[in-house]
């Protein structure tokens, strides 16, 4: 077996040697983000250092976060916050796959979407000129249920974008259903399924949750358009114009950032910094193995010590 | 093919001949009442006197109901706004059903229950004597997510049961999600899994939709304690010792209603007042096929032409 090799399937731990062998065979690292880079609003140590070291190496970064709540805009000044600069344009949020995926198929711009999300999700779109309704500012909306009470929703609305939503309430519920269920043709699209997220350095209910609720009401299934879904490598490879055996994804989700980068057949590092443990790892539950797994981002500072 | 009979398994149209042959074969009716009684508040035509009718011939009537928002309580009275005397003992609802089935497993009184429905699921739960938390008082709660901001929750609720709730929010799903992933054996009950409800006259996301939000962010599959599932049938049959085939279900859904009332052996009679069609049940993805079917429960009148 060759310690360096990836070929062989048991994932191995990302030794100095190895960490070393990694960065030299790929162009470009993805990272995903919560749990990776942060956890809620605290920085993971040693990130800035890590970064500053693949860049000055040449290697192109790229930040894809399941995470729909904010757009790449929004990202950029929160990477900006941590000291790190980070272009718009290396962030791939699934809130800006949304907009993207949508606009991909032509949808048309004189239908609406209506989202169950945040804020993210309705920049995004709008940035490429669509017209929604719906996110926060349905969050308030109550609904008092009476005999002669009858819910209206508009016709024109042909995609339906379900997020992460701290404010999901049934009008929203009732809104995205009737539109899937009742207008003709119209798309439910979800940004991820994450059954979880770190909004804090708590767990709480990812987009998973909204989206499955969605599901519940509709019985349909969505498009997801985040990971591990390949839309968003697709526009990947289209944007950055390289193979993914030289990209590495970097994430600390077995089932959306593992996947996704194997699916693809890029190389894949799993960081225990985030949601998943080495009994996950090791458990006997689980199938998906990353090509190589550590504690930290940072630990690909360690390639430092045998150059 | 005999016209009356019931092992055809193509369904038959309730005509006078075999509405007569079906109410002199069993001894109970067990209806279903949104979209067979009533239709949100609306009583559907004819119901009051098909009622009495089969009382007069000694028939027992059973109302099995998936809508958790009620107690059996509520019920009665509802009934009582529309002029039909109901008996407590013969109601039968999806909220009734979780308390009944904690008390089945002996549910330990000390642990709690967090719900994630409405008044009638813990109207019935402290009737058996359990503690709850949740339900409509956490309706109004919000959260403010900081870096600061820690989630707690009560590590002695030993049960959450999720059922249709119109005041669904985040607040609720954190808190049952946690109860369900961090609190040791801690059960996750389903009073039904509707997609929708006739709330009103229009559909509405019904608990299917609460139910799968959770199961998203859990990855976990709940008990089930309403229709389809047997738990509510075998507490029947205890209480009122008649044979299954002496039953007949009748009901507006194919998959809750009509596969009770098949899984157990009881007739089944289909109506078409509420949410299914005529094409529903003739099209090519239904598999679910009722003894009988008709418009409303009314046509069971038709007998008396006969007679």
């Amino acid at each position: 077996m060759d310690d360096t090799g990836t070929d062989d399937s048991r994932p191995q731990f990302l030794s100095s040697q190895n960490a070393e062998f990694l960065i030299n065979s790929v162009d470009a690292f993805l990272f995903d983000c919560d749990g990776v880079i942060w956890k809620g609003d605290t920085l993971i140590d040693g990130v800035p250092e890590t970064l500053e070291m693949l860049r000055s190496k040449g290697k192109k970064l790229v930040f894809v976060t399941n995470n729909s709540t904010k757009s790449r805009k929004q990202y950029a000044k929160k990477f900006q916050t941590f000291g790190i600069s980070v272009n718009e344009e290396e962030i791939f949020s699934s809130s800006f796959a949304a907009a993207a995926y949508l606009k991909s198929i032509n949808f048309p711009k004189e239908k609406k979407v209506y989202v169950i999300g945040e804020e993210g999700i309705l920049e995004e779109l709008e940035l490429v000129g669509y017209t929604c309704l719906g996110g926060p500012e349905d969050g308030n909306k109550r609904i008092q249920l009476n005999s002669n009470f009858f819910f209206e929703h508009d016709k024109d609305v042909g995609a339906v974008v379900v997020g992460l939503d701290q404010y999901i309430n049934y009008y929203k519920l009732q809104y995205g259903t009737l539109c899937i269920r009742e207008n003709s043709g119209c798309l439910f699209i979800a940004t991820n399924r994450d059954a979880i997220g770190h909004l804090t350095s708590q767990e709480w209910p990812g987009a998973g949750t909204m989206v499955a609720a969605i599901c519940g009401s509709t019985q349909k299934e969505p498009i997801v358009v985040g990971k591990p879904s390949t839309f968003m490598m697709d526009f990947l490879l289209e944007r950055f114009q390289i193979d993914t055996p030289k990209m590495c994804m970097v994430g600390d989700r077995l089932d959306t950032d593992i996947l996704f980068g194997k699916n693809a057949g890029c190389k894949t590092l799993l960081v225990f910094s985030g949601v998943t443990t080495t009994s996950d790892l090791q458990g006997p539950t689980n199938s998906i193995q990353p090509d190589y797994y550590t504690s930290t981002v940072s630990d690909l500072m360690q390639s430092r010590l045998t150059m």
